[in-house]
């Protein structure tokens, strides 16, 4: 769907003053009366991206004000909620002992897994601390409870590696909670902000949360099949950290004995090309077609969450953001 | 100090009927629905050891209560302090690469650095969690701020690793921020949840500040010549991690070339009895004298921050507590 009329171009404009705005407060909370913090803090800050988290925020802050405006407390718990993001990258690159990240030296690579644990710690007491400054205790009651869900999420994914086993009902709840339960949140305080009915509230977090979880989906169909180049991190990390996700479970679950036998062997192996042979055995048995249908699937309950909202740009927008997590390639 | 009268005896009675309270609030709130989650916090339950932090909110409470009573925004305040404290021991054994603590062994050696990153995050993001459920957005915003100094005093350690020029004033900094401030701010939330004045509650962050440098000197002195068997962890740590403490950062300043040169090479050298030669220099040209003076002085000033709180049994065991830090052998 291309957003290319009048109304649709000045929501374009509001997010992209606004994100501006969202940078600005996430370097000045950042800053330190310490060169050597402020010199890692600058490293990272080269990580962001996509800003997909604040986006929510601001979209679904926007779509449930109506006719009001954007407010102060969005723009924090903008910047909140990607620093969240940016602590969890940080960390999540410790444990896949990632090199690259962002087409860049992830910070572990560069300065030491000591300096990013420390990093990340940082950029999670900043998140909170960012967050206290707002008169909005249950905006960080329900920021804290997200990031509950996402550290559950990594430990049971954790608990799971090398675990070739792993059912298809374990890895949902794996993505649900380490993706889904940030961009729920994210959504919700964007309705939360404007004033939202409490039923509102919670249809947006469940848009996030599938939105998350579909973007996760995709992260990992790309994690085995995509383009290193366009991508810009390391690839063929989950297999390398005994991560089985969507594409090989479903693989693994159709094959007979033999097949199976053959793909857990490669998967045990040490071959240089494994990631490459496991890829294309996985597009040529369509599983990773059956993953991307799954992911569309998700996009479409998540699509449906919105009729709670009031027709608007901003709602014609998280549509088709919802709809661009399907066709991204990086 | 023998405290041993009727109410000194009540007060103690006090401190272990509501440290009880706090540990069933650390775990209430730990608790998930995943086992592998809860078998990770039962390990680190493990690591709960002198409780310092709670016992500082609770004993501050108390002396700035007057007649009235520990409430239940102290016992929440001091779980969620406990809970910070033992998120950054997890991740500085990751830090430390350390292999024993409390007897027992770390998480980090047990089940991987992975493993100990995410439940530091997990704990930390309880803590904050847990503070959110306080109706003390002061509270939160403070602790806040403390948890940022941590890490800001850990990332300067860091950044000074393997730095023998280190000077005694960045010491300082270093562990005025990485210990005294959650110390400090400890203090601060009994004062603060009793309703104290502003200036009570600053004068009991000073105190905390204080008790917990000289707390944090005289765990650097056991580091370098301790008993590993009364300490209970892993020592000599700190040569090892390239970390210049107050007694060698003494014993350097005092030494003519000769000695410092013969000194720089057994620090930059790799011999298995290092930190016994070290430790033994150490004690021989008194610089482990001067660092314990130097912690005395310090305790001095902060039993100096007590004058503000009227006379109490509470106040007397605050006193003793800082006199303990001082003679304490693990």
């Amino acid at each position: 769907m291309l957003l290319l009329d009048e109304k649709h171009k000045a929501i374009g404009a509001m997010l992209a003053t606004e994100l501006l705005e969202v940078e600005a407060r996430f370097a000045e909370e950042l800053g330190s009366d310490l060169t050597c913090v402020n010199d890692l803090v600058r490293h990272v800050e080269r990580y962001r991206g996509k800003m997909l988290r604040p986006t929510l925020v601001l979209l679904c802050g926007q779509a449930a004000a109506g006719e009001g405006e954007i407010n102060d407390a969005h723009r924090t718990l903008a910047a909140v909620v990607e620093m969240v993001h940016m602590a969890s990258l940080v960390h999540d690159d410790i444990l896949d002992e990632a090199d690259s990240r962002r087409q860049g030296a992830t910070l572990n690579a560069l300065r030491g897994n000591e300096a990013a644990v420390m990093l990340g710690d940082y950029l999670i007491s900043h998140a909170y601390h960012l967050c206290s400054s707002l008169d909005h205790q249950e905006a960080a009651r329900l920021i804290a409870s997200a990031t509950n869900t996402v550290c559950e999420g990594e430990l049971l994914q954790l608990a799971n590696r090398y675990n070739w086993q792993l059912d298809e009902a374990t890895y949902f709840d794996i993505i649900e909670r380490k993706t889904g339960a940030l961009c729920g949140v994210s959504c919700r305080m964007g309705a939360l902000a404007s004033g939202g009915a409490m039923e509102l509230r919670e249809a947006m977090d469940r848009f996030g949360r599938k939105l998350g979880s579909a973007f996760q989906i995709i992260d990992d169909v790309l994690d085995l099949v995509g383009n290193e180049q366009v991508v810009g991190k390391s690839l063929g990390k989950d297999l390398e950290k005994g991560k089985l996700t969507l594409p090989l479970i479903r693989h693994l679950a159709h094959a007979g004995e033999a097949e199976r036998e053959k793909v857990l062997a490669l998967l045990r192996g040490n071959d240089d090309d494994r990631a490459e042979r496991v890829g294309r055995l996985l597009i040529e048995s369509d599983a990773v077609g059956e993953a991307r249908r799954c992911a569309e699937t998700i996009i479409d309950q998540a699509k449906g969450e919105l009729v709670l909202l009031p027709q608007s740009p901003a709602r014609d927008v998280l549509e088709s953001m919802a709809d661009m997590v399907l066709t991204r390639n990086a």
